[in-house]
């Protein structure tokens, strides 16, 4: 395979994963939805935690566990903007 | 479903996001290899910013297009870190 193979296949990667981070993002809507009713707060360090231990856990490389957290560091971020009241 | 479903629903996507990112990332490793070959620059400003085009315009939500890129951005980061030689 060349560069330009490699890329189409990334591509179709790409289109699998944002389907997935909408997928986790309406679920954490839905969360965030649940707190507010509950009042329970928005950041809740320990949840987040775990997320990043398990995600840590489940990582098979060719990327390192500490890259795999920095990418989901950010998408913690965005899915807790996403919880706050518009 | 209550908050302990839906976290364990983002679990579940979480291992396939997971996944999803080894896969990606063992592209741009082949991708990485293929450059050092030819000589070509890691960087391709050009190429990144195709994929984050690509990734807004598949965007469904409940993320906005801004959030989604600046996953993307976090991810691309990670991603030529790879490329480079160890």
């Amino acid at each position: 395979m060349d560069i330009p193979d490699w890329r189409n296949k990334i591509d179709e990667l790409d289109e699998q994963i944002v389907q997935l981070l909408s997928k986790r993002a309406a679920a954490a809507v839905a969360i965030g939805e649940l707190k507010a009713k509950s009042s329970a707060p928005i950041y809740e360090p320990q949840r987040e935690q775990a997320v990043f231990e398990h995600v840590r856990r489940i990582n098979s490389g060719p990327l390192s566990d500490a890259q795999v957290q920095d990418v989901y560091e950010r998408l913690m971020d965005v899915m807790r903007a996403l919880q706050r009241p518009q």
